[in-house]
């Protein structure tokens, strides 16, 4: 015997959350996001790295809920993000990772694709960047932040891995906005995901 | 400064993983699939947790090679998975989830889509199971194999969260066959993806 009924599931998954979680300072809101990420690890880890800069989570759900754009990094971050509610907050998505143009640039450049799908994607303007894998779109991110060529409302930037990522998170909370990034080298296209579905539930419900 | 050479970024990535991982028992193979999977999460505990049962990557592989037919449990799964090596190997590769008919069954019994999901594929056939995310679901293969209506080469089962999922891998490796499964909460549609590239990466190369 086991439970069938999804939303029994994920009540029950996310009482054992909340019940598991250590004292923190998170805000209502702040709190959403984090129980989401670890609803979608499995690792209560997640409770001590996820950082919220210049008030993420408000500004982020202030984007969404008129409606906006948001880019991710990896197909797997936009497969994962709940389109229903997507499609309810009168959001688009975007990704540009198997464009073709992005892949004879990134060749003839010598960089990797994902930078040459950020800017692909900032040429078309940009409210929300999602990134969870590759710590050189966030780099690049950074960069067009400095040149003044992009101003999104914020940047979810959770890369994963051994190279780069810890690093190119601790720049990215140097941005002067809005930011929801890991420590570390945990994170991934389903944090990401998760981050993003978190912040449209609080916007426009489920 | 940064990497911005793919390459050179997963190679440099795979030998902090292999020195920073413990002694182990794993053969070449299994350690393969292990590294992969850290290297997807950031998280070194995958080295503790996933479990091989019955040959499972020897008979993955086997399973490849000829060409195999796969069904993943969600969208992420899927989308994570490398089409170009798939194709390589002439392996096919289907979801169900968004199913009409699908989403028509679980309503009218009353259970996860998931299942219905699985029902749906096992009436089609399946090589290769891939789990990342629903409990349900391996529990339903579980039940179909009971009843003998399934014969699978492998299972790939690492559903993540708190309500059943451990349970489910638990169960999973004590079936008679081969399966890849992490013991605990930890797993995930990106683990899953994980492992299936890494068996596809040693059937026919990159």
């Amino acid at each position: 015997m086991y439970i069938k009924n999804p939303n029994q599931i994920e009540h029950k998954s996310f009482d054992i959350i909340e019940a598991g979680m250590k004292e923190h300072n998170f805000n209502e809101q702040e709190l959403s996001i984090v129980k989401r990420t670890i609803h979608t690890t499995g690792d209560f880890d997640y409770e001590n790295i996820v950082i919220f800069k210049n008030n993420a989570v408000l500004e982020g759900i202030n984007a969404i809920k008129p409606g906006c754009r948001i880019v991710t990094d990896t197909k797997m971050a936009f497969s994962g993000i709940n389109k229903i509610a997507l499609q309810k907050a009168g959001c688009t998505i975007d990704n540009y990772i198997d464009n073709e143009e992005v892949r004879k640039i990134a060749q003839e450049l010598g960089i990797t694709r994902s930078m040459a799908a950020i800017d692909m994607a900032a040429s078309k303007g940009v409210d929300i960047f999602v990134i969870g894998n590759a710590p050189t779109a966030l780099f690049r991110i950074g960069e067009l932040l400095e040149e003044g060529k992009i101003s999104p409302k914020l940047i979810i930037g959770v890369p994963v891995g051994f190279v780069g990522a810890a690093e190119s998170k601790e720049y990215a909370r140097t941005f002067n906005m809005p930011t929801i990034t890991t420590e570390g080298t945990k994170g991934g296209s389903n944090v990401a995901a998760a981050i993003v579905n978190a912040l449209l539930y609080m916007a426009v419900g489920r």
